[in-house]
């Protein structure tokens, strides 16, 4: 644990057991510095990470003061899951397509839906690129940008790994149908059916219904539901199974919110060369961070090649567009040969507009109105649960993406619970969406991308009644 | 065959055995429908059969004459071939990527291409649609229009197959990345890996990528240069392997340019119910037509909906937009799961474009435009091909699509001969490519695509040469 952190962590001690009060001052920078033997600097940094984690919040010109939404916070689910650690086949494609298709109405509360408010999105400036190259599309470039994609875009991806340390090269990036299509293609490059892939427990359904097309089985592993994946979980899962290929989110994962710690990352990265096991590295949440740092990417460790990473711009940019990307270290080679085999190319005009946003645009700007947004409406959406919420209830907190992950009272049942509120136009993703074992029968997932009207507030009174 | 058929054959004998002659005037339409005891509109048919062979040309006001090119048409290849009717795995992606990767510059003479000209494409009304489209996009429409796609681009599709007297329902009509990933979805959706599937020989090569990428077997079934697939032969491996599935591709074969009369696809159809075998159809070049009918649709004959019917608009108007389909019958649901499962749903500004052009464009009349360029550019290539070929290569005449399938003499090495040729930047794809056997060792596919510039009749004479 960094300096910074270890000073944020001893603040927000003080926080929840009461020592600093809804409305406190801190202490000024100045002092915080002088009484704890941390450069300014320091200071800073642990100041933002309790503001990116809603305990504190700054005024201007007159320093931090504990939030005052802190007195009804919830507690965060704190236990790491425990799967069984065996490999099972994955039958969840109908389950999950019928929750997701009685969730698709533009009409339903889409507490349950996957994708944040299309309105978050610069999709007007964005379309007027994509007019501009579509008008003038050099018709060679049908030919010219098929796989692995068209060069401008890959050398702007390539750049933003610049930002996060990573030294991609344009010839390592393969573009694809958005992330989906990423992920399908790593799995295919390094598993034969039949084959065990570790994944997190909960994991993202996609994940699981990629594998269950693909006829692979999954072993889940226990994941802590703030730092991620269990590295002594996985290596035994590793020496029992010899999974092809181990599949997480380090960042913001779906749907617990958890994020890796660096060191984690490392160590996760280590023991993936070590057992020369491919990581494929689901990573379509990290541009929506809430904190001052960009989170660490696995693939900033990987000397390798054994990472694949795998981004989109369908969360941070351009959702519709379907723009997702895998850099792939050593195995390049076989995901262009799948990605041709499998859909010869990405749409070319989009390629196009996104490359030209990224050189022109006004992404950064974006970026930064977007994750201020996703942060209030996080903070804004555990206020309306934690008034309504029966005791027992923790919320999670995380430091990015759109999701929460709730932990009911332990008798709730949320599969009928997601039924109950359909009736009433209110989605929801119940927890064993996000498992092949049927366990988190008392969690579900809430999305707050979308505003946290008064229509959400009722919804998530009904819910809270219904539970009763 | 029909009455027309008939009489064109007639003809079109009397002309190869050397009784009509190149520049001779044909009776006129009245005193042909009087000597044959036939309809003056069976003449015309059969006229315009003749035509779309290339065989006579109409001169406005004057009638119609024996082609001058005939006196140099080569034979066609008559052989059905003859596969050893053996399921293979499939270990072809290395060879064919090396073979595409290495066509794939601007400057190789494109004759190993797999893509016609993309100048032969309305792309600048095509971006002004987009345009239009991406300046207006309903930001909800990136929610609403996942998969299964765009309704109002499936109700578009679902009148293109009105056209063909098929009434396919907008339900039941999933937009894919391109008819590629379609291709892939089918297969996935009715096969376990280690399963046998049908196939042409010789066959798309994609076609086989997708087996290999999908861990099947493939089977060649003897196919006739002219009719398609032999449906006796496809009966024996029907019985013997018991295929998962059959591809065929019914209109202008992939490399062949074979097309399977309505009958016989007809009895592909009932076949096919007989079995309860999934019947993939990929259709990517019914458009590309150069008689005045519309070829039929195996789809038309589908009562119990055991047809996969892909299609595409990259070839027809869109290269590069990646625009495909499946109208999957009874496996729609299935082709629904796998479609979210692969890659979510397909770009939507740009199905969006698709449907607005269809619904406003000039589709009918640019696809008039495209049909004749490539019916003259075949006649172009085959008069080169004649001239420069050593004696003994048969050329196919195919009635639609943009590949000719050339057999050379027996001796000939097309593998040795693109490695000759590729040296000289010009690009071919040997026979070899399109079967797990090896065979066709002495046949190439060449694109006639693009104009043929004196740089094409200058590879095809190098070529020649090569061969000496």
């Amino acid at each position: 644990m960094k300096r910074y952190e270890a000073l944020a962590d001893d603040i927000a001690v003080s926080i929840r057991n009461g020592l600093l009060k809804p409305g406190d001052r801190l202490p000024s920078v100045r002092q915080a510095s002088a009484s704890r033997h941390v450069s300014p600097a320091t200071v800073f940094q642990a100041y933002y990470l309790l503001e990116g984690q809603g305990l504190i919040r700054s005024k201007p010109r007159s320093g931090y003061y504990v939030t005052e939404g802190v007195r009804m916070m919830p507690l965060e689910p704190d236990r790491p899951s425990a799967p069984d650690g065996e490999a099972h086949p994955v039958v969840v494609s109908k389950m999950v397509l019928e929750i997701l298709q009685s969730a698709a109405s533009r009409q339903a509360v889409p507490l349950g839906s996957a994708f944040p408010s299309p309105l978050l999105y610069p999709l007007p400036r964005l379309g007027r690129t994509l007019a501009a190259v579509a008008t003038h599309l050099d018709p060679w470039s049908t030919v010219d940008d098929l796989t692995p994609g068209s060069l401008e875009l890959r050398r702007q991806i390539a750049l933003r790994y610049l930002l996060d340390g990573v030294q991609a090269s344009p010839d390592e990036i393969v573009v694809t149908n958005g992330a989906m299509e990423a992920l399908n293609l790593c799995l295919s490059a390094v598993c034969k059916p039949g084959d065990a892939v570790a994944v997190e427990s909960p994991c993202f359904y996609g994940c699981l219904q990629a594998l269950e097309r693909l006829g692979l089985r999954a072993v889940e592993v226990a994941t802590d539901p703030r730092e991620g994946i269990d590295l002594d979980a996985l290596e035994t899962v590793i020496k029992r199974h010899r999974p092809a290929a181990c599949w997480v989110m380090t960042n913001f994962q779906n749907p617990l919110g958890s994020a890796m710690p660096g060191d984690r990352k490392r160590a996760l990265v280590s023991l993936a060369a070590r057992y020369r096991l491919p990581l494929i590295e689901d990573d379509v949440y990290n541009e929506l961070y809430f904190g001052q740092q960009r989170p660490v990417l696995s693939k900033s460790f990987d000397e390798e090649g054994w990472v694949m990473h795998c981004g989109s711009f369908s969360k941070s940019l351009a959702p519709g567009y379907r723009i997702g990307w895998v850099s792939a270290g050593r195995f390049t080679g076989k995901l262009v040969r799948h990605k041709i085999a499998a859909s010869i190319a990405t749409s070319i005009p989009v390629q196009l507009a996104i490359a030209r946003y990224l050189e022109r645009g006004s992404y950064e700007r974006h970026l930064r109105g977007l994750r201020l947004t996703l942060q209030s409406r996080r903070d804004e959406y555990i206020e309306r649960i934690a008034e309504h919420f029966p005791q027992g209830t923790r919320v999670s907190r995380p430091g990015g993406g759109h999701f929460l992950w709730v932990e009911l009272p332990a008798d709730a049942d949320s599969l009928e619970l997601r039924r109950k509120v359909m009736e009433e136009g209110i989605s929801l993703a119940p927890g064993p969406m996000f498992t092949v074992s049927g366990a988190f029968r008392n969690f579900v997932r809430i999305n707050f991308g979308h505003p946290c009207t008064s229509a959400v507030d009722g919804a998530l009174a009904r819910m809270a009644s219904q539970m009763r």
